[in-house]
C-alpha cells in the first residue's frame, strides 16, 4: 500500500463545505433533537448488542486519569487525597479517605466524551441551532452531556477496526490519514461489515506509541498524529454509524483539509450529530478480540450528569 | 406494621463489632484481592444479565451534578464554561465550546460509588490490609478505585426493592431503618429473590423526598436519613450481594448502633469488601420497573479509572 | 435624623444616567490608562502616606477566607491540605505541608479588589473601551488586575468615616443608603477631610452584624444590605476619591435606583475607573483608630499579578 | 574569585544538625509564638523603614500567576474566566466579568511566601511543636499563614544583595551556592549593611536567567539551581535577619549537605522560625536600585488570610 493510498490526497475548503452539506443530518430527528447518531440504535438493536454477551469479558477503553503535566498534557488533571487514613477523625475507629478531582472535559490526553454542544461552525451546532443559543460562557440550554447521559448513554453493537493490525505495523505514524478504502479493505481482512446503528472503534495505535516512545506534542505545532482522511465521512454517513470511539480522536494532524486543522470533528458532531469520543486506549481491546476470535462486542458508555456540560470523562467498556 | 419492627432495636458496639466478624470476607479471594464482593459476578452471570435486555429500555441511576450549595450539599461541585461558541478563535468559522468541572468523590448530593480505601475501621481496610499502607494524604496504593474501573466496572443482574412502594408511602422518613424481616417481606411482594452475585438495588424514596420538600440536612446533626438496620448485613452476606446501590447512602440517620454514626458502610466496605454507592436516585427507574412489569434488570455502572481514587462520580443504568 | 435623610430619595434610570456622564473620567489619563483613580495619587502622597507611621501598629483588613456554604457565600472557596506532616516523604526526617486553594475572584464574602475589567456599561468598560475587546470568555487584553499589581498595588493615605460610630448604632441596617449629606457630616465629626488621591474606607457595619447575627442573604431577593446613595458618587468625583474600601460593598440593596439592582460599582469602576475593593472587615480597624486616636493612616493594598484578571483576593493594611 | 569560595564545601548531615541546634529560636519569643523571626522587627523599625520613602516609587517583585505546564512548573495554577462581557445577564446594560483560580500555595514557579507550619524536621516544627498537632491533611491547628496575614504580614526594612551584580555576570549558574564570605564582601561592595530586624532580599538572577533561556528543570534530578550555602544560616542569626525573600528559593541544587536536598529552607523556617518566601523576581527591582542609586527601601508583604494555610500567593512590594 503506498503512502498516498494511505493519507490520501488534500482536499479544499469548498470541499470540506460540500461533505458538511451532503452528509447534513440536520432536522432528521426532528428540530429540537438531543441524540443525533444516537437516534440510529434502535432497542432491538441494544438487545441484539446484548445478545453479544458470551464469555463476559470485560475491557475497559478508559487511559487512566493523568495528572502529571507533559507535551500532550499541558493542563492535567487535579487529584488531591483531602483526607487519608492517617487521619484520626475521633469517631469510634472509623476513618474515611477522601479526595477530590478536577478536570477540564477535553484534553488530548483524557479520555471523554464529546456533546454536541462542544462544536459549532459558521454560527451553528448540530440541527442548524444558533450557536449562541445552545451554548455561552454563561452555560449551556441544550445537546449539553446531560442530553444523553439521562438517556442511559450509549449501549449498542460495537466493531473494531485495527488499523495497526491490518498493516502489520505497530502503530500508524503521526501525519498519517486512513482512507475510506483502507476502511472497507480493513473490514473484510477482520471479518466485519459495518452498518447503521453500529459504533466504530478505530485503533491507531496512538496509546501503544506513547506507551513505548513517551508522550509528544501531537497539536498543529507539534509532531503531529494518525487519524481519518475526510473522505471517510460519508462513508460514516452511509453506513449510519452511531458513534465514533478512536484512540487518539480521529484527526489527523497535519489535517487533510487546506487551511482547518481539525475537520473531523466539526463534520461528526456539527453536521451529522455523531456521538464522539477522544483518547481512548485499545492496547487491552485489541488482545481481547484476539483471543475471543471476534471483533465485535458490546459497548456500554456512560457520561456524568453534567447539565450544560461539553463533554465527560468516561471508562466505556467492551463486553465479549 | 409497628415502628418498632419497622426501625428494629438498638444495638450495641459490642454486637456491631460481633457483627463485623460473622460478614467478614478477608482472605477470602486471596490476600490481594481488589474486587471483594464483585467477585462473586461469574462470566456467566454477567452472560445471564445482558440476557435480560429484552426492550432494550434504559434508565439513568444518577442525580445531575449539583453546583448549588444547601444543607446537604455544603461542598458543591464546581463547573465552569471556560469558552463558549461566543468566542471567535480565529479558526475558519469553528468553536470549540469547553469546561471544567471539579468536585469531591464523597458527599450526600452526588452519586458516586465507594472505593474499598474508602473507609478503614480499627486502622484495618477490607482484606485487613493496614489503612496507613493503603491510603494516605500523599495517594493511595491499593483499593482504589481504578481497581475496579480498569476491569470494567460493575455489570451484572439487579434487583430493586422497592420500600416506599411496599409499604404505601411516598418515601421512608428520616430516620426509619429497615430490617431484614421487612426485606425479606418485600421480595415475594414483588416477585423476587436476591442471590448469590446479585445487584441490590434499594429505594428509600430519599430523592423523591427531596424533589417535594426540598434539600433538608441528612446528617448527624440535622433532621436524619431513612436507611438500613444492620441487622440486614448478615442478611447480605447469606444472600452474597455483591453490590449495594440505595438512594441516600442506606445509613439510618440516627444511626441504630448505639455510639456510632454510620455502621453500614464499614460493615459493607471493610468487612464484606462489597461494592458501595451513594445517592443513587431510582424515580425514573421505579416508573420504569412498573411499566416493565418486572423488578429485576441488568445493571452497568462504570467508575473512572483515577489511580488511587477513594471514589468516582458515576451515572450507573439499568438496562430491561 | 431621618429614614429619609439617612436613605435618600429613589433615583430614575435617567437620573444615573446623568450621574454617569457627569463623573466620566474617559481619556482623562489618556486612552490606554489602566490605572484609573489611582493616577491621583502623586509620588508626593505615597511618601506623605509613609509620613504618617508613627506607631508602627498595622491591622488587617480581610475576612479570613471561608470555604463553609451558607447564603451569603454560595460558592466558597475550596482549601485541602494535600500533605500533613503525617505524611513520611523519606527525606532525611524533612517533611513538608501542602496545599491548594482554590477560589471565584468575586462574591460577597470573600474580601477582595476588583479590577477595571469587571464590570461593563451598555457595552463599554472604564475609558469608552469595547468591552468584548477588553474581556471574553477566553480571556482578557486590558484593565486586568494584573495592571494594578504589576505597578505596585494601592500605597497611600486612607481616611476611615464609621457612619455606625457616627449614628451611635452598631450597624447599618440592611436597607439603608448613606448620603453625600451624611458623608459631609461624619468628617468634621471624626475631625477629617477627605482629599484629592485619598483612600476612603467606609463602614457600615456590614461584618459585625455578620459576626453577631451570622450570614444573611444579602442579595437582591434577599435581606438586602446597607450601603451608599449614588449622591455619594459626585461627591467622589469632585474630591477625587482614589480608592474605595468599603465593608460589604458599598451597595445599598435594595437599590436607590428604580430598575438597576447595583448601581455603585458602575459608576466607580466604568464611570470612574475608580479602584473598589469588595467585603473587606473594619471591626480591627475602629478599635485601632479609637486608640490611636485618628482616623487617618497609611494603607497598603496588594493584589495578586493575575493576567486578565477581574480581581484578586487581597489583605490590605493600615500601618498607624 | 575562585569556584570553591563561591560555592563552599561539602557540609555533612552531623554539621547540619550541629548548626540546626546552635541557630534554633525555639522558646525565644514564647511557647506559644506564631511569628518567629518577625517578632525581630519593633514598632520603630516599622517606622524607620516608612521613613526610607522619598520618592513614592513601588516595584513588584511577583512573578505574574503562570497557568502553563513546564519543566518547573508541573502543577500549573488554573485560572478561567467563568463570564466575560460577552455575556448579556439581561441587566439594564450591566455586566460583570468573572474568574476563578486555583493554586497550589508551593511551587518553584509561583511567587510565595512560606508559613512557619510549611516544614517540619524530625517530627518537628519551629517552636519544637509536634508537627502532627501542627498540621496534618486533616487541616492545621497553629503557625500558618494566616497567624502572619492577620498580624499585617510583612513591613520593615529590606537590602538587597545583587549576586550577579557583585560578580558580574548575567545570573548565578545552577548549582552555585553563594557564602557567607561572598555575602559579607558584598555588602560594602554595595554600600550596605544588614541588621537586626532587616529583610533580606537576595538576588542570584534566576528570573533573568528563566526570561532568557526559558524555563529548565531545577529540581535534584534536574538542571539544579543557585542558592545559599549553609554556612550563611549562621550569618542570618547572628545579624538577625527578620525575613528572606529570594529568586529562585534560596536553594542551591544539588545541595551542599551531603543526602539532603533542601537543608536551606528547614535550618530558616523550623530551626529560626524565619519568614521565608520563593521564587520572586527582581528584575524590576534591581533596575530601580540602581537608578535610586541605593540598595535599601521599604518592603510590604501581605499574605492572605487563609486558615491553616502552609503559605499564600502574595505580591509584596518595594516602595522607595
Amino acid at each position: 500500500m503506498t503512502t498516498s493510498t494511505q493519507s490520501g490526497r488534500k482536499v479544499t475548503m469548498e470541499e470540506f463545505d460540500a461533505i458538511f452539506e451532503s452528509v447534513k443530518n440536520w432536522g432528521r430527528w426532528g428540530p429540537d433533537d438531543q441524540l443525533g447518531t444516537l437516534n440510529l440504535i434502535t432497542p432491538a438493536m441494544v438487545r441484539a448488542a446484548a445478545g453479544l454477551v458470551r464469555s463476559g469479558r470485560r475491557v475497559s477503553m478508559q487511559i487512566p486519569i493523568n495528572t502529571v503535566a507533559g507535551p500532550d498534557n499541558p493542563n492535567p488533571a487535579i487529584h488531591f487525597v483531602t483526607q487519608g487514613h492517617d487521619i484520626d477523625i475521633g469517631s469510634r475507629g472509623l476513618r474515611f479517605g477522601l479526595d477530590f478531582l478536577g478536570m477540564a472535559a477535553h484534553g488530548d490526553c483524557h479520555t471523554h466524551v464529546d456533546a454536541l454542544n462542544h462544536i459549532s461552525y459558521r454560527g451553528l451546532t448540530y440541527n442548524g441551532k444558533p450557536a449562541t443559543e445552545v451554548l455561552t460562557s454563561k452555560g449551556g440550554t441544550s445537546l449539553g452531556i446531560d442530553a444523553i447521559a439521562s438517556r442511559g448513554g450509549l449501549v449498542g453493537r460495537a466493531v473494531l477496526l485495527d488499523l495497526p493490525r491490518f498493516r502489520g505495523v505497530k502503530w500508524l505514524e503521526p501525519g498519517e490519514a486512513v482512507t475510506r478504502a483502507e476502511l472497507e479493505a480493513c473490514e473484510p481482512a477482520q471479518g466485519v461489515h459495518l452498518a447503521e446503528g453500529d459504533i466504530f472503534v478505530y485503533r491507531t495505535g496512538h496509546h501503544q506509541r506513547r506507551l513505548e516512545l513517551g508522550p509528544w506534542d501531537n497539536g498543529p505545532d507539534g509532531e503531529g498524529k494518525a487519524g481519518l482522511h475526510v473522505d471517510t465521512i460519508p462513508w460514516m454517513r452511509e453506513r449510519g454509524i452511531a458513534a465514533f470511539l478512536p484512540d487518539g480522536d480521529g484527526e489527523a494532524v497535519p489535517s487533510c483539509v487546506e487551511g482547518m486543522t481539525y475537520p473531523i470533528h466539526p463534520l461528526q458532531i456539527v453536521a451529522m450529530g455523531m456521538l464522539t469520543a477522544d483518547s481512548l486506549q485499545f492496547e487491552d481491546l485489541a488482545r481481547a478480540c484476539e483471543e475471543e476470535g471476534r471483533f465485535e462486542f458490546m459497548v456500554v458508555g456512560l457520561p456524568l450528569r453534567l447539565p450544560g456540560g461539553t463533554g465527560s470523562p468516561w471508562n466505556p467498556i467492551a463486553i465479549f
